[in-house]
């Protein structure tokens, strides 16, 4: 049962209509959710998105069925927003858009999201970040490998696109799958140690 | 940063304060709560509920910073709650709770979360049930393999207690951590198919 959403009809001047769903399909999110529905409708992996977490301080129960959140906040994630199992792997990543040109600044990924993937990794999963350089139309996929190479050997406060571009991936637009950022986790973890590199 | 609860000072009369935290280290959520924290803790496994996902309609903007909503659903979720990484392998549950004495209401798992449980079995992944019978203070975990056994021969909108007794696997109650569901896993997966059986 999925509750209909209810847009007030006279808004306050301080309140905002949230679209849950008004970006499906738009932005690096919305592609994502594509993405991951064709994995799923086509049996080639299970993955999706984390729900946002949220603290509920007050609900409202205006009839026995309907329960409806009239205070609540967001927390900080403690952990990525993706993850799932593809080809019997766990497999677990972050997803960020920057409308940085040259850069990408980790001020956008939580620290313990970082602990996260590292931990992931030593664990056996495959970790990795997707970014997305909007003014670019560039989107890269980052292993948590190379993330921690460069961590330890920066003190940077941003990842430059050239780190991207010579340690990344570059995952091709396409129609369907729209992010196929599968086909490029196939080349490095899947294809025997061919680690073949989808050069710009 | 986690923003901070704020409770209402007069509450309407249809208003309930939604405890988010009001019952860590209490009922099956909880314990649960309590067990991933230790496994984490002890770098064991890595296993997160998942937030429960909330359609937000409103949210205010009080000050820059801040956040709040002001009007959200509960939606169904799509998968089940928890999910992780152990042993390199991926695991993926729903635990539930009741009152019931001798037999478990189906009608308390989503069908599409059996339906996605049965597809991460198919994909290589560990799937479970964690079921507690409060009444009776024992909680048992089946295997996906073992649910779908009972789904197919059984037209029943329950599951009796017995077939847990007989197919499932009870979780001996602990100190730390509390519901040593890993154990069980052990027991199963990782003893070289010694699947030896914890009996009441």
């Amino acid at each position: 049962m999925v509750l209909n959403m209810k847009y007030p009809i006279g808004a306050k001047k301080s309140t905002k209509k949230y679209n849950n769903y008004g970006n499906r399909g738009m932005g690096l999110e919305g592609d994502l959710e594509i993405t991951n529905n064709y994995y799923l409708q086509t049996d080639q992996a299970i993955i999706h998105k984390k729900p946002t977490p949220i603290t509920i301080a007050k609900v409202d129960y205006p009839s026995r069925l309907e329960a409806v959140i009239k205070e609540g906040y967001f927390r900080t994630p403690s952990t990525t927003d993706y993850n799932g199992i593809y080809k019997g792997k766990y497999l677990d990543f972050e997803a960020k858009e920057t409308t940085h040109k040259t850069s990408f600044p980790l001020s956008n990924i939580h620290n313990h999201q970082i602990n996260h993937l590292k931990a992931i990794f030593h664990h056996g999963g495959i970790g990795f970040i997707i970014v997305r350089f909007t003014t670019l139309n560039q989107t890269y996929l980052l292993t948590v490998e190379k993330l921690i190479k460069f961590l330890k050997n920066n003190n940077r406060k941003s990842i430059p696109l050239d780190y991207f571009k010579e340690n990344g991936y570059i995952i091709k637009d396409k129609y369907n799958p729209r992010v196929d950022y599968l086909e490029v986790i196939d080349n490095i973890y899947f294809n025997g140690g061919n680690n073949e590199k989808n050069k710009t």
